[in-house]
């Protein structure tokens, strides 16, 4: 594989809520995505939800409280947790990581497709 | 958990080629370490290893070439293959991400002791 530019990758797609993969590690995709708006609630039964900001400011609503990201911040979403990304101040760019064929949504019937870049 | 900002904990310790662990995501250490200088020849036969290099230039030489990440780049090396992670131009502060208990000079006789922050 080659080296990955975060930026350079983020900057090849418009899309809101649509993860690319852009990296493999250890059978988890390494992902960046493009947010802004609401997500819905949901949770991945099976797996921890690796999120770090790179760009812009994101809420991580849990049921009890809210997680207030900025750029150079992560937070992981224990397994089973419920929660609910919300990008409300404009755009967020993100690094996420997750088992590779986690849906997205925590429902494979909803989930984003899979696509590399 | 609460959320980590990655800057304060690398500006929480000084040494160099000394990991520390920030979040666990599945079963993997996500750390922050600062580095300058050579590290030595290693490889992970059972784990890919991951770098996000967040401040400096790092090259990581392979036995064949030279991937060299600047701020905002990750590489992942593969795991079995052979790898030098190399700081010549001035200290660099990344991102890791290692299985947890991965020895991170390949070796537990002579790994890194393992301390979270």
């Amino acid at each position: 594989m080659d080296k990955v530019n975060l930026a350079e990758k983020l900057d090849s797609f418009a899309e809101h809520w649509s993860p690319r993969t852009v990296a493999q590690y250890n059978g988890n995709d390494i992902m960046v995505v493009r947010v802004q708006g609401e997500f819905h609630w949901h949770n991945h039964p099976d797996t921890d939800d690796f999120f770090l900001v790179l760009d812009g400011e994101l809420d991580i609503e849990l049921r009890d409280r809210v997680v207030t990201l900025g750029p150079g911040e992560l937070f992981v979403v224990p397994s089973g947790t419920e929660h609910r990304p919300v990008a409300r101040r404009g755009e967020v760019k993100m690094l996420l990581i997750e088992p590779s064929g986690t849906p997205n949504t925590g429902d494979p019937a909803t989930a984003a497709p899979h696509i590399c870049i």
